[in-house]
């Protein structure tokens, strides 16, 4: 969810990890394109694209998925997109990319039409059975609510409390059961659902480490600086988690299928670090801070200013993230390190097409 | 279409005139609802709302036209509600709207959804045949384009020039054949619209009389006061248009019916005005001149700022609206008047159902 006080577009600009990180599940998307049972006319193809922020990152995923659809069904049956986020989501940058961007999906194609849903997808929000292939990216990881404070850290995967911990991994099981229960009544029968998101590895790590190091660092040290206070560090928290291939496969543990649903393939993988790639052709530190204080700010920064006294209209929210971004790109840039980038990809189906 | 610069929800607040306006239009949206051809599940039945700004008063109509469908279908048949209006609309508003507004038809409701499109509604942007009822209210009197500059006033209906009203009134026939086009490739057989929109009253009025002179003479003031520009001022248009009961039925009149839509019934009538009728039982003048205002600012003042050297991001912006609805206000309040405020209601059907 990009942020109002950040100004419009700033997620479509930032996002190149996310987009790096998304394209892993392009593949998989395109496999659902081809494999997915079809409505027939007058029924028409439901796209719902969960989570899109302003939408640059869904384009090509949404276009490859129609040029597969197509391929089967010659253009006959209308295809529906639908784009889904918060309501607090940039609405006005999603319908200008839609309308204007020369990578959008709605040019040149014909039959083809796009609309948003402003509410959360922890609930049904699209009618029954009306979507024939869902994507999700870099959005699961999103708890519904903030289920504790995190004493020690911003994120709970960097925290050693125990309370914390415990009560982020209790809400991600919630959200992950509603999540799928939600879009198991949203998808038609033979529809099928590619999600892209943050997870743990293998070895139980959630990555990110040294950027969170980092950012935790900056945050205390403008405490100490007085510039925020230490009970507003307190109540900052990113209410993300990362998810293990066994957290993703628990509703279906018991039965195979979960509400008609069956997990048909699952992989957690690293996401291709691109800012490190770059710094090692081009050995520029500056560059490789600024890039990953951009992509931490228009991922996470909307949450933690959040915790101002006075949210995000507080005087100082616009300054916080200048100093923030400005403070975090000069401490990463000190001694550039790689960066675990844990993905999953799952393509889930639901039963009976 | 709100203006972001004014803040959220100023268009909910201050348009209680286009409430009032719309009222005359439910009744002819609930006889659509009892009378349009509806469609069987798996199909859905679609309402769309054309030119929605931020939803408050859609709500009503919307809810009244569930309510009489559900009467028809026993909660069988999935509602889709989708909010049309363009890019820069404020559509988290209208999102918050939809689910928090105590009068929000997605509360209690059964099997009803909501979406949105950010498209001009002067083209196709809803799958063919997907709408059982359409609503739109206030919106049609805004043009595709401003299709010349006016001379002598901001609103074409005030202005002397002839050059001027010719080409609004040529704009005017090409966007009421480009939105009828659209909309019955979108309406399904048997389907249903019904339009309220500003209109020119039997003797060929457009109304406003008072509030248009005092809006220009305000802006001639802020001219002479160095405030604005006089280049700045010409160049401000309202691009709206009032039509005449021949102006709706013009695309009609060879054949009966346009594109397969037949015109089922028109009236233009003379809205309630709230604002007099107040002040005739308050005698509060300050408040009659503050309501016309506020209605003024809400609906039009975004058309006359983007006319400022800065367009919408001038510096001046701010204090241009909040000045001159000040003033505006001062001046409407020293001799209160009513308001002609003609309207049309429309409701028309697509034929075959």
């Amino acid at each position: 969810v990009p942020s109002p006080m950040e100004g419009h577009g700033v997620y479509n600009q930032d996002s190149q990890v996310q987009a790096a990180g998304a394209s892993p599940g392009l593949a998989f998307f395109e496999e659902a394109a081809a494999t997915a049972t079809l409505p027939s006319p007058p029924q028409r193809i439901g796209i719902a694209d969960y989570g899109c922020a302003e939408g640059r990152n869904s384009l090509a995923p949404i276009a490859s998925a129609i040029a597969a659809l197509r391929r089967r069904d010659d253009d006959a049956c209308p295809i529906v997109v639908v784009h889904t986020d918060l309501p607090g989501n940039d609405w006005t940058v999603l319908f200008d990319t839609l309308a204007h961007d020369p990578g959008s999906y709605l040019r040149g194609s014909v039959n083809v039409f796009a609309s948003a849903v402003g509410l959360s997808f922890y609930n049904q929000i699209l009618p029954p059975e009306s979507v024939t292939l869902g994507w999700s990216a870099w959005s699961v990881q999103w708890l519904s609510r903030t289920p504790a404070a995190i004493p020690d850290q911003v994120q709970v995967a960097a925290s050693r409390n125990p309370e914390a911990r415990a009560a982020f991994t209790r809400q991600a099981a919630e959200d992950w059961i509603a999540f799928l229960r939600s879009r198991a009544q949203e998808l038609r029968a033979g529809g099928q659902l590619v999600i892209v998101t943050m997870a743990l590895d293998e070895r139980g790590d959630f990555g990110y480490g040294v950027l969170l190091h980092a950012l935790y660092e900056t945050l205390e040290e403008m405490v100490a600086s007085g510039f925020i206070q230490a009970e507003e560090k307190r109540r900052m928290v990113i209410p993300t988690v990362g998810r293990s291939r066994d957290d993703f496969l628990a509703p279906f543990a018991q039965t195979g299928t979960f509400a008609q649903l069956s997990m048909e393939r699952i992989e957690i993988f690293a996401g291709e670090d691109r800012i490190w790639n770059d710094f090692q052709h081009d050995g520029d530190a500056q560059r490789f801070g600024a890039r990953w204080a951009a992509f931490s700010r228009a991922s996470v920064f909307q949450s933690l200013a959040s915790a101002l006294d006075g949210g995000l209209s507080d005087p100082r929210a616009g300054a916080f993230v200048s100093k923030l971004e400005a403070r975090l790109a000069a401490r990463l840039a000190i001694d550039p390190r790689p960066t675990n980038i844990p993905l999953a990809r799952l393509r889930i189906v639901k039963n009976g097409g």
